[in-house]
């Protein structure tokens, strides 16, 4: 089997083509990323991910950009290469510095240490965080 | 084996102590948490580890909260039930409000999700993104 | 270093070649995958995984085709690249159709979303799951 | 910070409540387990997490069962203990006996050994699965 | 559904009773461990893991020491709790002094830092290495 | 977004051509990979991390090969394509042999399958454990 088919604008079927419009419009952008012609294979999967991820990464209590981070961070941990492609990505075009950058794969990096060494060292919780 | 002996302020040597008092004056606190008197243990990992952290969570491009923020973000994916739990201390003590919280959740949960989305579609990264 | 050596029928010693007409025969396939030609470089794992895999993914009370979904799900978990492009065909020469295949994909998707959201609100397990 | 407040019926909001109605009236069950509980201090995730588990979830190409097992699966290879504990018990009310049971921790434990060896082994994906 | 039944020497089956002895004979040990205990819920299972891991991590080109190292690496990566508890002790039974504890955890957790960095930045792997 | 810039030798500043010489002259070798190059990029972080990593793997308590074999362990683990590659040839330049080596795939592959088992079991941590 070959990778998943790539659904282009043009070969979409209407569902499809309504979520294509509203990632466009919403992103402002020309293009659709393969992540989402790849779900396209799967019409339903395709609008309640993308529907989730409308409202989630929403501004909300928390900016876009500082979600783009999070988001960074989650797919660095994960190590997977798509997501840490296209959210840096994202994450500069919501005004992601180098020297941000550089600190969240810093912070990343760091926490994903110090998980194995409470682990590793058997830390109980402290009461204090209970 | 015992889970590893935490070692206290008044029984540490002075290699520890020393690090101990940084770890009180830089959070202005009065008391160390159990990661650190774990790792107290093994005094070079203690400083190494310290310095480290003290370092990389300081003001700079990103500021304290956003890094506790993916600092958390980063121990859930983990779930390294520890850090997660000290993690959300240290970022409400930085100004984390309920609603970041949730937000910071949900957009843990979705990467995550999203993450493995790409994978099993077995997306192939966009030109955009190289 | 180059990646392992891949041994091929032709080259490999009689235990190998044990290994490989059992494969061949129990799939009723003409060819051996790259996963098995690299273990073949070390007989003695090649023999006892290929042991292992046979015994535990023969019909029993879970039928094939439901155990290569289980296994393709933790594949995808794991973000191992090449166990999720080999057991999707696995599973889709077991009979795994379109629909089911994104029907898995929004299952794993969804679990590695809850697993987190679990992890994150730090939720404690109620009496009647003990 | 003690772990997230659970939010019981009576204490509920009207948008949570009406959650919980619908956990209820589609498990057909009598009692909300601590994962929505503690979702419920942001309804907004409860409820988009709800629709989407009860779209995912529901009956399609792959039976209510097989969509379990895969979430067990999952929830093993992530290690998380109370999605594991939770969905164990929802794979035993639609059915998964004591032998369904192990095969699905022998697959689980066999996919996660093979993925390693897997990237140990750097294999290369073959030309038929791509 | 409580979790597993832990079977007893005294209420097991003679195909379990006999891994149960030949655990016993091979560790020199006078009393088995839960995890087999719980293993033996499925006695096809028991043999076979057992099977495995005494043929593993028997002695050979590495010593058994340094098999319950890496065993132990591998657990506190997977932030697996019994098995961090498990093998630190068969590792102190195999001569793991508390300096060669520490220096482990201090590269777990090094290595857990550096393979995020390595993802965050986009290492692509170099000539010299392939 | 392209992948980070490498930093070469020629274009590098002062801060990170002196971490550049002492990488040469600690590893007696001619070439800085890839790794290196794209920290450089981020000095601080580059220094740091190579001051971390030449303190933890330097010989102590551990061999300097018993250290690569652990951090190949957690690589594998995490499915970390670079660090696999970097690290086995490490490996080998300081005394792994092809049987060392088969032995490290065959414990890490053991080790997450048995983690599994161990959570998908939900098997209690034995009081002599503790």
């Amino acid at each position: 089997m070959a990778p998943q088919r790539l659904v282009e604008y043009a070969d979409a079927c209407p569902e499809v083509r309504a979520v294509y419009d509203d990632i466009l419009a919403t992103r402002k952008s020309d293009w659709i990323n393969n992540f989402w012609k790849a779900l396209a294979n799967d019409p339903a999967t395709l609008r309640r991910t993308w529907e989730s991820v409308k409202q989630i990464m929403a501004p909300g209590a928390l900016d876009p950009l500082t979600k783009e981070l999070i988001y960074v961070a989650v797919s660095v941990t994960n190590q997977c290469s798509y997501c840490i492609a296209s959210h840096i990505v994202s994450a500069k075009n919501k005004g992601m510095t180098d020297s941000m950058c550089h600190e969240l794969m810093a912070v990343v990096g760091m926490a994903n240490e110090s998980n194995r060494l409470a682990a590793g060292y058997q830390v109980e919780i402290d009461e204090q965080f209970k």
